[in-house]
């Protein structure tokens, strides 16, 4: 594969904002450095490159699989959905049809001056707006597929650029279009819905620490964050390495919103019409932000080996072209090796190009292992070993190599989550009075657990002072009795607050 | 994998309108009944049900391991392009900027009625426009990407949907919305860029034969017909059993034009400045289309066995529940031992649907093998398989039956692109006059071998006279003395005509 020409030289690797200094321009840093992504001449939208496509590739195979062995299948709906349709469902309607892009001409035509204008002549009927999500016009569709309960479930889901005009935005987590998967289910009953949402929302965790490698907190968002249209919402919450959080995926029950929205009735077992019941769930390239920001370092992206397009690098180390061509020769036959167990394997014999730069190049692009072979190496029957999670090196032997990388490849992708869990664990804390919520949000970041007294209005007070939300109620979060940190009222449990991306 | 409940009653099959009676409508009927596709609310534009998407699924698969296997990777493109990046290329404007969607504004508010309006004060300072095609984003991006000839070639694809609104609509062959990949490379010199071009045009023309079982012609179009903003097309031409041709895929030599547009100039070996060569090439979910028109009959769809998302399956015909038992069993050992050898099946064992209707819904649905299995079946050791292609059927053992099976697929494949080649030589007629030119056409169709002056009059005369265009010449036509069917001017070579979608 192919990922673009060396991109940085030595002095611009130097130029990497640390973590440290300036966080924010740190992960720009990356995504742009590494070849992930950049702004694009269009306003808040991004070209995703090569290397950043191809961890989403990665992504959406992963995904795509899991959503098969759970009985779905893709479909695609239009790109454009009219106008009226927003104004269907009540409270979508508020939560989408905002910050929009609206197609209200279909011509063009030439100005005269070797230019080119809309055709004012070419006005359409009714505008057209770029899917921000697409419930309205799949439920609309949904309509002519549901005459009888014989007809559910349907279990379908989209792969798709979608597009919400953002004010600030950052490449990755916030652009005006992005790439994204939803998915539209509809059902018989409320009970099957409701454990669609739930076996949803379990699929995103189960990917989030498989294959992200990034422990999540599920739980019920609060009725200020729920989606608009939604009975209940669950999400996946991360942790970032600056001690803010990032919601990760959702999964909503729709209840019978849409279904009343579209009038999509279905004659049930007993003969009678009742609304079909729905769910909604998605993920999008917002994860390869939270990838990065999850596990990278000051020396470039820590990728886990499932989603690293290039999990193995070879590099020799050679004077001359004698050398050259019998340290590539031994690196083609461990590469050869290597792939048959199904490893991603790149040997970089670039001539033009020092060692010293290619080290630096896949420790910024998070290339897992590096392996390194010279005549030394070549004559004593071993090769240099570098692990990017943990920057060690040690000489091990060319015997058994394949057996070695495979079992290490698994015990990095444990390592990186590892390492993640334990700092989400040191950066959540239990807090239990206003004082020591403003100072260890302050302080120290991360999640909080406090108690909260479950109305909007202290959400809504707590959002105002400090900037925190409450990211979820965890699925896990046991009953116990105490008081809100802010109003002091009772309160059941305690939910999870962060400040978040 | 499911797509969708039983959707239709033997009437329904019956409705089903007769390929001789009317071809339009048997494709528009076909599209429609085994649940490929539908319009939806939005003028011109489709919904791909999941049984299309998952035929258009199995093509992105073996297209993508294709351009990867040449070298090729994939990216993504803003969906936007600034109106004026449309002015930049003087051909290009022509042939595309013409009828497009126009976003104009980028907020929507409430009417204060119930509804919503486009907010006047949210107008875009520059109009952008939904993708037609990406090459002025693509190069305008390049643009940045390339400084010397060490940053060549840029071997980059796209999987996208793009717009162009089309008055005449007709599912998959041309609606406004369709979906597509979009090649777009980088190069050094004109020799490598024409490689590309070749070598692409060649990926395509592999797939519709050994894929989508159909043959095509490989040639240049002419210069009427040519991609707005080429220096040469070359492309893959097919014949549809209505004698008309569909042109199936499109590489495009773009020469220096693009990055002179964009200016996008690198330093050369030589260390002089010079513009990069380009090319592009694509082919669309029109393909789904080609395949239904190449291969399909009254019964329904005929799918070579590479593409059907369902290649066998198994019907058990029993009468109470244990004989449904006994059979059940026996199927899934069976197909255990299919599914084994990679083999999609599928056991269909719905009770609420007789036998006979199971039959026509995958006969319509287009599914290879059909395997039937009753009491005396099982007792005998034996099973019912039955041919979509030939509609063929025989008793065979069920000892040994996943190997006849899978050789079976890979002959039913051979087989239906046999049929299409020896319809399609059938349907190639060499005609050398003007008026055998026009009865060919009208009594039988098909491509029409025939002497052409090479001007861009004398084809744009044929093609008022009679709606036939030059479909391409071939690259493997031979050099030929002969006289133009219309002008009677001197031509060294046939080229192929026909009426085309």
């Amino acid at each position: 594969m192919w990922f673009g020409k060396a991109f940085f030289m030595a002095k611009e690797l130097k130029d990497l904002t640390k973590k440290e200094d300036n966080y924010s321009q740190w992960y720009n840093d990356l995504v742009v450095k590494a070849g992930l992504a950049e702004y694009s001449a269009v306003r808040g939208c991004m070209v995703i490159k090569p290397y950043g496509y191809a961890i989403w590739e990665k992504m959406q195979r992963a995904l795509d699989d899991m959503f098969k062995e759970t009985g779905h299948v893709n479909a695609y709906f239009p790109l454009l959905i009219p106008k009226s349709f927003f104004s269907r469902e009540a409270k979508h309607v508020e939560g989408f049809a905002k910050e929009c892009a609206v197609v209200t001409h279909y011509r063009l035509k030439n100005d005269g001056q070797g230019g080119i204008e809309v055709d004012p002549d070419a006005r359409l009927e009714e505008e057209l707006v770029i899917r921000p999500t697409s419930e309205t016009i799949i439920w609309n569709t949904y309509k002519g597929w549901i005459q009888s309960y014989r007809d559910l479930p349907i279990l379908v889901n989209q792969w798709a650029n979608v597009m919400r005009w953002e004010m600030r935005t950052r490449l990755f987590l916030r652009t005006a279009e992005f790439l994204w998967q939803e998915g539209h289910t509809a059902h018989e009953t409320r009970e099957e819905a409701i454990e669609e949402t739930y076996r949803m929302v379990n699929v995103y965790r189960k990917f989030a620490e498989e294959w992200l490698a990034v422990p999540v907190i599920v739980g019920h968002k609060s009725e200020n964050e729920r989606f608009a249209g939604a009975e209940d919402t669950l999400a996946i919450e991360a942790l970032m390495q600056d001690g803010k959080a990032l919601q990760a995926g959702t999964s909503h029950f729709l209840g019978q919103n849409f279904a009343q929205a579209f009038d999509v009735q279905f004659a049930g077992r007993d003969g009678k019409l009742d609304y079909v019941w729905a769910t909604s769930w998605g993920v999008s390239t917002r994860l390869i932000g939270a990838l990065i920001m999850a596990h990278s370092d000051d020396n470039g992206l820590v990728l886990p080996p499932k989603l690293a397009p290039q999990q193995v690098v070879m590099i020799p180390i050679y004077k001359g072209e004698e050398e050259l061509a019998q340290v590539t020769a031994r690196l083609e036959a461990l590469a050869a090796e290597l792939r048959g167990r199904g490893v991603n394997v790149k040997i970089d014999a670039r001539d033009n190009v020092r060692s010293g730069f290619k080290f630096a190049e896949y420790e910024l692009r998070g290339v897992p292992v590096r392996l390194a072979m010279g005549p030394r190496d070549l004559a004593a029957g071993t090769v240099e070993l570098a692990r990017r999670d943990t920057l060690s090196k040690e000489t091990v032997p060319q015997e058994g190599l394949a057996d070695r990388v495979v079992a290490l490849l698994d015990e990095i992708q444990a390592n990186i989550y590892a390492k993640a869990l334990s700092f989400r664990d040191e950066m959540t804390t239990r807090v239990d009075s206003w004082d020591e919520f403003v100072r260890v949000l302050d302080e120290k970041g991360g999640f909080l657990l406090a108690h909260w007294d479950g109305t909007p209005e202290t959400e809504e007070a707590i959002k105002d002072a400090t900037k925190a939300t409450i990211r979820c109620i965890p699925l896990d979060s046991p009953e116990e009795d105490g008081v809100c940190v802010y109003s002091g009222k009772p309160s059941k449990r305690r939910v999870v607050f962060a400040r978040a991306y």
